[in-house]
């Protein structure tokens, strides 16, 4: 056992797969501090859609008026969406890509790029910044995404 | 070809690797089980969105009002997207978690507390069970994952 | 460094694994057409949800107008959350069954399955086809996922 232990350690030890684990890690923390803001949205703005929920803020008729929408609430949640629609293809692509031999360089570069692009993207959502600030943050994202999908495919291709 | 696949056996012998494949098909197969849950409410309420899934069940008028909105339906599907937005996060930093070389012992107790947590998330979002029972199955889930997250970062960063 | 690079390169060499590195990229992308779908109704239909977008097809009112829900752009939206509910799922079992030492006869046949009929499954969502088209689609795919996740669980149970 001793010995797999070490092989299975030696991924780890690899500097594109340490790399990747590093910015995999920080971007799915990034998307899970979406449920924070919007928990902090729907306690301050008293928005929510469980009943039982509300039922923590008042009762009966004056619990019924928390149950709302708000507008920051929804687009701290689109926000989140898009985070799940790129963020998924990222950590499942970049896994594949990771594993096919890149160059550190290279692959340092594509993991950055992605992680800032995405950083970007929510400070222009939430802030919210005029387009095309954040269609701009998208397309990096996606684009880096994409390249990684090429290697990915150039290196694996077996259909 | 042989040496190739021993070797890739070996990941699936490692028992800390063993015991993340168990759980995350557990609590992948616990996420598919959402679309089946709304699957039977939209057909026992007549709740669709589609008109070509409400034509299966009446023709013109009839069928026009089948495209509803329907509580319990908004609830399994609120269930979902939660799953997505907490499940996603346990599998990509799980893999690189139980790659990072933890304990059995360790791994295991994260992997059980997440999993145990997320199906009681289903129970108190399908009850629905009065807060803050659902908020603490989340917070305990999200925060097996952040634990797991930390552990990935010790031993991995490379930035 | 060099001689675990090679052992890395060795994974992607595997002829499972390079089968599911090249389906999973597949379904990947083919989710992430999806945005660029939605993007293409939301412009040509002018109906935006962020203000920020909306005003850069027109100024005060006329912005206003576009800020509407559109049914081709909603479609496109259900179709891509239905691909995250299910090509998540595919995407992580998927990894753990390529690694349970699966024939590639049998792996190549659970990947492809699943990739035509979740491209199948897009159609049916797009064009759109008459039900059960959409319905029989959506079950092959959550069949081939359902089908992994029993090897995983026989190979790799350890609770």
């Amino acid at each position: 056992r001793r010995g797999e232990m070490a092989k299975l350690t030696q991924l780890i030890d690899n500097e594109v797969f340490r790399a990747y684990a590093t910015y995999t890690a920080i971007v799915l923390l990034k998307m899970m501090l979406m449920s924070l803001i919007t928990a902090y949205f729907r306690v301050t703005r008293k928005a929510f859609v469980n009943p039982e929920d509300a039922a923590s803020f008042g009762k009966g008729e004056s619990a019924k008026k928390y149950l709302k929408s708000d507008p920051d609430v929804e687009r701290v949640r689109r926000g989140h969406l898009n985070d799940l629609e790129n963020i998924v293809p990222f950590v499942g692509i970049g896994l594949l890509y990771a594993l096919s031999g890149p160059e550190l360089s290279t692959a340092l570069l594509h993991f950055r790029i992605f992680t800032g692009a995405r950083i970007l993207h929510t400070l222009a959502y939430l802030i919210p910044l005029p387009q095309p600030g954040r269609g701009l943050s998208w397309a990096v994202g996606y684009s880096v995404t994409f390249s990684m999908a090429y290697k990915v495919l150039k290196t694996a291709w077996l259909l």
